[in-house]
């Protein structure tokens, strides 16, 4: 192991120590289920990896927990057998260590505590490990996607709504990306005049056109309007809006805000449109609660999801009063009510919240998907993202604690959207061209800081950073990966899939996701979805439209039979070779019960560039 | 319309009336969703259903509700626009019906009140009104399942269990069936002494012999053991169990009730083997309840199923506070213990409650659905609820009130057997032949009447009745529609569908079964089940297999592409005359709203015999 706790130490520069390896041997991994069974192993703490290797020869199972994806780490009290550790992670896995040594669980404790915080963006996974090799490759990885075409699919720009130059430099809005639509009617005094009268300058801008209504959505942040406050241009911005769509005599503003919350910051001179003072419009609230009370929820159903053996009370009991589904409900409830408005009522909506990065991008970014089928498709997603959380300034840096920060600026709000697309695609199993799996891997990524898309809180914060030359983009790595990711149900003919997704959003509708929270049951004999089942008679239908291709090709030549056989023969050989990078995975996958999601990091230093000391441990430990 | 209210009364007998006809006009059929839309039209009393027919003559949507399966009819207070009838059927499904005429409503009450609570069997639909027509093919309907053809399936008689005469003329238990299988060496007097010392003479019998493990499942009621009471045929019926398994020590018995239940029972010179009388017998309380908080359990949930626009919290709540859940999970625990005693230990079970045909049917037979992979198909369940439910006494027409008895003795034992089989097949998608259609159905018929199977309460009863002369038998029926009860995921060859199933049984795994009590919804568009979705892709295997054999038979002839195409052709276009009974149910599903489930009387009324009025009426109808 070439990685020496030096070497670490040169990284982060704080721990002092005379220990020249970073490893701890008869370490014990306790099982959380009811058993408790242990294994015996060596722990290794490499630059971006805690590391557990058991000892039987024959499996040496591995598990790997990566630095940037761990909660907590915690001391129970010493006990005679040892000092145990309990490693929570961001994606609600938990390891449970006994070390013989209290001095090595002391070490081990400091060291991840300090790993596991970085103070800097340059002490992240994607700028310490992956550097400035193979520039092309990252270079090419960056233009993968394209926000404004996109765009341009929507029909964007047209004759009424045009780019503006605005905010080409951040000037106006140093939170919105620099590429900006707005009603063709409005002009710059407009745009400054109603960004001097938004929260943080964040004025109406284009997020959706919905091409069949001329209808659509744009967002924004909360007028200063305090209990008297107006500004004519703001006015003007709405009525351009309104305007933009010539079939439609107002529009909706809807606040996602619960009714009280917004009137509360009227105080602060902040709050919402008074519908006197701006010509038909109608202002409608959702009541999605805030970041506090989310985070606070879902702690609640993390705790529900780690109880090991509840009863059925305990359970519904706890469901309950995490209020976590009702708040799911409330995020779907906004994006449905956005859907309607545009495609069945064909008026536009404008969309804010406070600030107009939160509830404001979960409620867009689902109208979205429920509208447009290319948003349920796995690209479609990645775009969805792209646009309405990472140009739009949606504080990933804060909201999923990258840097040591602000405990109170952390919020499951992408989750949230995350999960409502789950809840979706439960609801219409033909319609997602991707299946659960690429949903909890994208929000891991949010957490891993593996990739640069979504550090920092802003398009010029990232600019600044300078990540495109620094760091890789996520998005052609989980496209590379696609073939984990199909939804094997998908079919894009269906009726389900074209047009927009009427969603039932009565309580009987909605479940716990045990995929993302109930972890623990992993230890369990692998359940499989219908989806993973699926996939085998999917399979069987590809082989037979392989043969039957085969058969055509080869039947007028008279040797059908043996053409066949070796057609299915050399697809099945070939099948696994595809993606040869995605076997480790598997192969980890069924060691140690994670999911593949989880060890994707495996993947990543098998092939990323830039990790030679990691896998120099790799081969060395395997 | 010929059945004339004449003609009901004359079956009846009962009610005085100067109608000429059972009908009454501008009848409104109030949309029980949140629209509560009505739409105008004629209801009609038959002998056997309550018809509405929608005036539209574009749609001439008809709603049938067949007498036997209305469990309420409730008349609110009248209101100026007229009288209120709600009719609740035992499918928890709700008619609302505004009628424009007090005298009318009253009488519709009266008159339904009467029809649905029959006083003899002779009223009951399948004595009534499908008489003798036929013979031929009703005698061949009560041969189609063979009880003792299963028993030899699964190896019995052998060496270790032999047939008994004891019981043919019903004389030592008149509850159980005239064919018994017990251990070779229990002797006439043990099994009439063992008889003796059991509640309601019912002595532990085989019911499920494990050839892998020669483990079996015995079944039989709690003993007459009070406080001290012994009997040593009992104990020697017990001993002659345990050695019919050479290959274990020790047998368990398992009650299936909680301790303190079985505690009480002493005091009525009842209760629970003491362990100190029998030799090398383990003794394990599982808790199920007794069927009148099961009784009030469902009621909860029933209701909760009626709620309108709960929130996530009142439903939550409401599952909770139900305890439904908890019950079906005790239920399938019991199964699973069972299960895993025959299967990983080898351990023969000897399983009982109180009279052993309640909680005691639910536990052998799900153990016999985790156990034998037979069972997962839809004849195998046939035979199983033939054997464990009706063979071996369950009281059919007192649990599920068939006529107008004690309500104390209503419960919902099936209801929750016939759940925990859901709550697996959601687990094991694979694993199971039939889908949700088949279980509900099954349930149905449990409940209507229509067929002879589960009328009576015992054996010796529907022999008494003469049932196989007088009635059909359901089997061959559910058989002929198994089309539209395939699981488009079954797949025998699986590892799922092989051996013993293992379910999970943690709160997590359960879940309200919405297609059962949240009939509501049913009115919003349709949601399709993963399944439903599924034979789309089925039928695309389906069609590229014929296409291959196709061409396989073509090719060598040098015409591959037009045979292939023709082939295709002939399959889609012949497809739906297959089964041409189904598909008046299946447009009347669209129509309606109902599941084919609910409107299966309308298939029956067009194919079975005798009902020559209704199918006149029909005719007349549409």
């Amino acid at each position: 192991m070439r990685i020496t706790f030096r070497r670490v130490c040169d990284i982060f520069g704080t721990r002092k120590t005379n220990r020249t390896q970073p490893m701890v041997e008869n370490v014990r991994l306790i099982d959380r289920t009811v058993s408790r069974k242990a294994t015996v192993g060596t722990l290794y703490l490499s630059a971006t990896h805690t590391i557990f290797v058991e000892n039987n020869p024959e499996t040496r199972k591995e598990t790997w927990v990566l630095h940037s994806l761990v909660a907590s780490v915690e001391r129970p009290p010493t006990t005679p057998s040892g000092s145990h550790l309990v490693i929570r992670t961001k994606n609600f896995q938990v390891l449970e260590l006994l070390v013989p040594q209290e001095r090595d669980a002391t070490d081990i404790h400091a060291s991840l505590a300090r790993l596991s915080r970085p103070e800097k963006y340059s002490e992240l996974y994607c700028l310490s490990i992956n550097p400035t090799a193979n520039k092309e490759e990252r270079e090419e990885s960056w233009s993968f996607l394209d926000l404004q075409a996109d765009y341009r699919r929507m029909g964007v720009p047209n004759n009424l709504w045009v780019g503006t130059p605005a905010n080409s430099e951040y000037r106006v809005c140093d939170t919105y990306p620099s590429e900006l639509f707005v009603p063709k009617s409005a002009t710059p005094p407009v745009i400054v005049g109603s960004s001097k009268f938004r929260s943080r300058g964040r004025f109406p801008v284009l997020t959706y056109f919905h091409q069949d209504t001329l209808a659509s959505i744009c967002r924004c942040s909360q007028p200063l309007s305090g209990f008297s406050a107006r500004s004519q241009e703001d006015e003007q911005m709405m009525q351009a809006i309104m305007k933009a769509n010539p079939g439609s005599e107002y529009i909706y503003v809807v606040d996602t805000r619960p009714k009280l919350n917004a009137m509360a910051n009227r105080a602060a001179g902040k709050g919402y449109e008074n519908e006197d003072h701006y010509t038909n419009i109608k202002l409608q609230f959702i009541g999605i609660e805030n970041i506090h009370v989310m985070r606070n929820s879902q702690q609640k159903i993390i705790d529900m999801g780690e109880v090991k053996t509840p009863s059925m009370g305990d359970f519904l009991w706890g469901l309950e009063s995490s209020g976590w589904l009702k708040h799911i409900k409330a995020v779907l409830d906004a994006g449905v009510f956005i859907a309607k408005a545009v495609a069945e009522e064909g008026v536009s909506v404008v969309v804010h919240c406070s600030d107009g990065w939160d509830r404001t991008a979960q409620a867009c970014s689902l109208a979205s998907v429920l509208l447009d089928p290319y948003y349920r498709t796995m690209k479609g997603l990645m775009l969805l993202i792209e646009r309405d959380w990472v140009s739009f300034g949606h504080k990933f840096s804060h909201r999923y604690n990258h840097l040591d920060g602000d405990p109170k600026e952390v919020s499951p709000v992408i989750d949230q959207f995350v999960e409502c697309v789950w809840q979706l695609s439960e609801q219409f199993p033909c319609a997602f061209e991707f299946n659960e799996r690429f949903l909890i891997q994208l929000r891991r990524h949010v957490y891993s800081c593996q990739y640069g898309n979504f550090l920092g809180n802003s398009q010029k914060e990232r600019r600044d950073m300078r990540l495109r030359e620094r760091t890789y983009s996520l998005w052609p790595q989980l496209w590379k990966d696609r073939a984990q990711y199909v939804n094997p149900l998908y079919r894009a003919d269906h009726t389900q899939t074209q047009g927009m997704l009427r969603p039932n959003t009565t309580p009987y509708c909605f479940k716990m996701w045990k995929g993302m929270y109930n972890r623990l049951e992993k230890s369990a004999p692998p359940r499989h979805s219908p989806a993973d089942l699926l996939t085998a008679v999917r399979e069987e239908t590809q082989q037979l439209e392989q043969e039957l291709t085969n058969h055509q090709e080869v039947a007028p030549r008279g040797t059908a039979h043996s053409g066949t056989k070796q057609g299915i023969q050399t697809r099945s050989r070939n099948a696994p070779d595809e993606h040869p990078s995605l076997r480790p995975s598997l192969v980890l996958y069924v060691f140690t019960g994670l999911s593949p999601v989880d060890v994707y990091c495996w993947v990543l230093w098998g092939v990323g560039g830039g990790g030679g000391g990691g896998a120099t441990a790799k081969s060395k430990m395997s």
